[in-house]
């Protein structure tokens, strides 16, 4: 039927990850090359070299000075122990909540058929024997396990790097923007390819390995595989919304003191809660983002798979067909491995100007060659036609309806990338339109700002309700999950240009505290204000594929419960609809608050050291910066209980208590109500960042008039950045993690509601 | 079957609907009776008295002066031209309007069978004839035009009374701020009554004059009743949008050049756009605000009557059934007359801090009364046992459950209004905790206010949605049209509550402008503080029925699209709920952006005539009010278009393009999402203005800490209340109409969009 025979995508798949895995240890040795202690530093001062062939530029001003890059390397330390205590302290609740969630599964699943272990006939097709539930609630547990374990594992690697390259990209900085850009995007794909291609092997293994016990059971094997995709998004949970509290408590908490009360700068050494603030970026944009968008991968996969095993691949045992979304994903990191090429080896960037267009041109490229990458792919490894699962029957694709719903996924996402600039970056007049509303004051700027985040959300929204059109129409549920992928299928350099940031941010906050000189900080900066367009990209990004993929998700539920339709003009349904287009606001609400909590903890400690530890105003005295790291640390997992529970506890009391139908409709409510907070949260957020930059850069003759620092306009422009921090970083971004998660947690637990389910009804009715 | 024969029916309804509009005109006859002209003025004073019996207690101040008397006469007359002068250019694009959509809906409809003169077969009976299309279609644009009309009557008469009352209302305040109160609430009254009791007999008379062409045929005769709807919701499109604009472009304008740049305080007389601040807030608050309720509660009732007109009640013929909807309004105006009196007569106001609770009270009173009154109608007017229209099926209902649903409207409503009490009126830890937020600036106060109104979703949505499920699932569509009827039902009370607060607010300005005493001062902000919070518990009022009335409409759609289910997992649905939970937010930044571009204009006028006009500043010379009165009447009606043409042009497009289910889609999602931001837009800005007022007052310790006047946490308060504006004036209210007009257009439009609709699919299918 294929092309590609059972034993080629045997050797497929694992190649192509490992791959990856190589790949990306390449460019860490290459970024580990530059070095940070002050002997070789020194050392190769002597030489005029400094690990690399090409000769200091800045000499002369004495900044390659044995101190300045002492200076460097013991912030970094500062940095990354901040950030690793922190993920230690994560880690600690995060074992609890995973052994407390793990017997919540098995327990759960296991009573589905009353911890029976005889074979029993199979969903959907009954004339089959299936594996018992018990051991569906096991293999659930287990698969369960290694997702979260393989999300932590990604992150914390994400986080080890990203902070190792931040200090070694303010050193490359005096050699020019070039070479530093170089190490960010670096640092950057090494987080990229080795969530990507991890997240493919250790799926790709779980399966096979289930495979022994299953044999020609895929109904239950996919099923198991599940609580992979559950697994993976609860580690989000965690990274996305306990670090968004850090990043925002630290960050907002260091400015309301520092910048507002004691008129010091940003990222100055004296502010006791500097380093807190750059460990939260880390926090927040790597390991956050990281645990997201693998969150959207596994569940996009285990949507796509357990579709499949009901359709015709898995009734026919085409192993091929089946692997068909691993497939892309393989490709894809053989895609980005070449798409980083041209950013890295291909052309070399000399100016700072050329630094945006080469990030564009990175999402541009992979674009393209993914959409070849993914005919190939549709070519080689699935039969012309077959049939798809579809709510109860089965739907007759074609191969070539199969490529149009990966790539309107794929291009959907670039379409999103694209007007999530045009409307964050400052180089066009939406942003330019905010800053000029600063002229009539904070209040002008605050309304153009929310207005423009609420107009932003217009195009994406067509966007992914074509991809959904197309998608679904073609090939139902898993159309969509397809599509999602194919979103996602260029994860690793979308995840690359995301980290890139961070770590450029950091670069310009160590140059900072080390006094280096204002040409390096000038450098940092032109990095950095092109990663928070591609930060806002790449929230756009996030956005969209978990729109997809909580409808996939949402979609393999309602096929799961054997719910048939999800009709509105039902009271069960609508009221879950109403309830579930509500929750985001609750979850927002929840969550700015925990900033606002947090945040004041952090000032009150500043305040305490500024008061309490003689000369710090001065410089004369270190402040105590890792009680401020204990206390972002403490803060964000304290505060992101609430906004936790709600996610994790509404699907299990609606499932239990108001049953299947009413769980469908807060689903559908929460997804297509969040989508659009979350779109707008970013967005706004980002444009009033960037609105900010655009006065104090004064590029232009129309910015010279608002600027410059400190007057009128300036204030106000601070004043929206301020507002839009928890917006654009926390409850915005939080929001993707709502959406996702109660949808998969659905779906696992769905044989659970269906059967034990609605016990408010079954009592009232 | 029931007690009230079909004559009880023809009499009781026109008895109470006359009982209305005669009690209104005689709350009139006695707010006429405080002279604002200064001949009387002088002769009461001659004689110690002015028109009442009281002496006036500030006689000794000597501000019982004619020259303060003529002032506010004179202001008065100045804010009723500008009043008028809005609504007569505003009546020029109504008229306009009016015409093209009357011509549209009669092609439109008339198309359906080809403007066939012949009978055909009706859509639910099919045993039955029913009259032809064309009927439908002449009728429907018949009962369109009468219900603008009277809509527009309403809103005129509301006006011209407010403006009446605002002068008399300041003068009353002279004798003390009972008797204030007593003339601000009582003009409110005339308004609440005026519409609810036009509404019902325009209404009656109407099905009465119909009924003569249709017979038998009730199908035929109710689906041409909900052109009604139609027509009375349209015209909310231009108060609730065009007024939101007006007011909010006059206020901003005003403030940010008077307050602002040229620091004079509000109401200032030299102020050029003072009048049109004061006009603005007749026509938004009273306009506006009036045209939305009329269209809820004309909408509410046709959505009822359509959907019993093929129930039981319409194929039996049992008129007072039929009525049921026309019989609980014609019970509520009797309920609020006797409400009313709790307010103007059984009780008198002494004190400042007895009039929250006395309009709080009015809710209870007439909620308590209500459910009294709802149970008489209920076991009088129906038999025990009847069947209800349910999406191609009858389900049997008794009137127990009936009377239950309507009640739970009801209730809701009550719910909805405290708990919007609680969390903007300051005297609860909510709006103390924003207040307190100003403390580290505007930004923090931003994040908390926009967290709040985020939260203050929670239960409204919780209560919304128990009155649909209990509603819905007793009488189908049928119980949902009924509990928003059961919302609607205290009409009048709610609408005399929420007119009193603008004219308490001008009888303040006018107290300014003529140069009144403090303590005449005092009194009248008294009055509007107290009104702020009502205003909110109106806002939240008209959101909740907008709500459960957009949900009767979609279902009255769907019902007359013959559609059997809107199911959520198809494509076509799928893709209109997505982007129909987008509209709400394009509506918003549409909105937004009107009000900032309006106000824009005011501020250029503004400033033009504080340069040009010599001596304006030192209150030499007057300021050209009429022209800022022109600037924003102008600018309103223009930057209404865009969002107009968007709530107008949805349902259009989307039905002839994609067809009835798509539509459907978009009608519940723009409701799940439209009701959340709504409502959270509202209280948000509600609890902005009331943080600044209570920093400005200073009645606890707490407050004192944070104010006074001109403090820093004082102009964090004014950023916040600046930003509120729009939002709890212009976009939040604004959305009712959104959701609510797309519903009755689509329903209006039915037939056209089941026959000829979804060309694209037709196309590409």
């Amino acid at each position: 039927m294929a092309l590609l025979t059972e034993l080629g995508t045997e050797i497929a798949i694992p190649v192509c990850a490992v791959i990856g895995i190589i790949f990306s240890l390449v460019q860490w040795y290459i970024v580990s090359r530059v070095k940070v202690t002050p002997e070789s530093g020194a050392s190769a001062t002597k030489n005029g070299k400094n690990g690399y062939s090409d000769y200091l530029i800045e000499e002369e001003e004495g900044i390659n000075d044995q101190n300045v890059v002492a200076k460097c390397a013991e912030i970094q330390n500062a940095i990354s122990e901040g950030a690793t205590s922190f993920l230690f302290t994560e880690y600690q609740y995060v074992g609890i909540f995973m052994v407390a969630f793990a017997i919540l599964i098995f327990l759960f699943l296991g009573s589905v058929e009353g911890f029976s272990t005889k074979n029993a006939p199979c969903t959907y097709d009954k004339e089959k024997l299936c594996k018992p539930a018990l051991a569906t609630a096991i293999f659930s547990t287990v698969s369960f396990v290694l997702g979260a374990i393989t999300s932590v594992i990604s992150g914390f690697l994400g986080m080890k790097i990203a902070t190792y390259a931040n200090a070694r990209t303010t050193l490359e900085a005096r050699k020019g923007v070039g070479k530093a850009f170089i190490v960010a995007f670096r640092s950057g794909a090494v987080m990229g390819f080795l969530l990507a291609a991890n997240g493919l092997l250790v799926l790709y293994i779980t399966i096979n390995v289930f495979k022994i016990y299953y044999g020609d059971d895929w109904e239950g094997l996919f099923e198991a595989i599940t609580g992979y995709g559950l697994g993976g998004s609860s580690m989000a949970l965690f990274g996305r919304v306990g670090g968004g509290i850090y990043t925002k408590a630290a960050d907002v908490g260091a400015d309301l003191v520092g910048k507002i009360e004691r008129n010091i700068p940003e990222d100055d050494p004296r502010n006791p809660a500097v380093i807190a603030d750059n460990v939260g970026d880390n926090v927040g944009d790597i390991a956050g983002m990281g645990s997201d968008l693998f969150g959207s991968y596994a569940e996009a996969s285990c949507a796509a798979l357990v579709v499949a095993s009901i359709s015709s691949f898995g009734t026919t045992h085409d192993f091929t067909a089946m692997c068909y979304p691993l497939l892309i994903s393989s490709m894809g990191i053989l895609v980005c491995l070449i798409t980083t090429l041209f950013a890295t080896d291909f052309f070399e960037i000399k100016a700072v100007k050329e630094i945006e267009p080469a990030l564009k041109n990175q999402l541009i490229i992979s674009t393209i060659l993914m959409t070849v990458g993914i005919a190939i792919v549709t070519w080689t490894c699935l039969p012309s036609s077959f049939t798809i699962f579809n709510f109860g029957a089965q739907k007759v694709v074609k191969n070539w309806q199969l490529f149009l719903c990966v790539c309107v996924g794929l291009w959907a996402g670039l379409i999103i990338g694209f007007v999530t600039e045009y409307y964050t970056s400052n180089a066009y007049s939406p942003v330019q339109d905010v800053a000029d509303s600063c002229r009539t004051g904070a209040a002008t700027n605050v309304i153009f700002g929310l207005a423009l985040g609420y107009k932003s959300v217009i195009i994406p929204i067509f966007a992914i309700a074509v991809s959904i059109f197309i998608s679904f129409t073609f090939a139902a549920m898993y159309g969509i999950a397809v599509a999602a992928l194919g979103m996602l299928s260029t994860i690793a350099t979308g995840l690359a240009i995301d980290a890139y940031g961070p770590i450029s941010d950091n670069a310009g906050g160590i140059a900072e505290m080390a006094g280096m000189s204002h040409r390096i900080r000038e450098r940092t900066d032109a990095l950095d204000a092109a990663g928070n367009t591609t930060a806002a990209i790449g929230k756009g990004f996030a956005i969209g594929s978990a729109a997809l993929v909580s409808l996939a998700l949402f979609g393999a539920f309602v096929s799961r419960a054997a719910i048939s339709t999800v009709d509105v003009l039902t009271p069960k349904v609508f009221i879950g609809l109403i309830v579930g287009a509500m929750l985001p606001y609750w979850f927002s609400a929840m969550t700015m608050k925990s900033v606002g909590s947090a945040a004041l903890k952090m000032v009150e400690e500043v305040r305490r050291q500024f008061n309490t530890i003689p000369g710090l105003m001065e410089g004369l005295a270190k402040p105590d910066y890792a009680t401020c790291v204990k206390i972002s640390t403490d803060a964000s997992i304290k505060e992101m209980i609430p906004p936790g529970a709600l996610v994790m506890l509404t699907p299990l009391i609606v499932g239990i208590f108001f049953g299947v139908e009413t769980l469908s409709g807060v689903l559908a409510g929460s997804l297509v109500s969040g989508v659009q907070i979350a779109i707008s949260a970013s967005n706004t957020g980002g444009a009033w960042d960037n609105a900010k930059k655009y006065i104090e850069a004064g590029a232009s003759e129309h910015a010279r008039t608002l600027g410059p620092k400190g007057s009128e306009p300036h204030k106000a422009a601070v004043i929206g950045d301020t507002i839009g921090d928890p917006l654009k970083d926390t409850s915005g971004p939080s929001l993707n993690i709502l959406i996702k998660l109660m949808a998969v947690e659905s779906l696992v637990f769905a044989p659970f509601f269906a059967t034990h389910g609605g016990l408010l009804f079954k009592i009232w009715g």
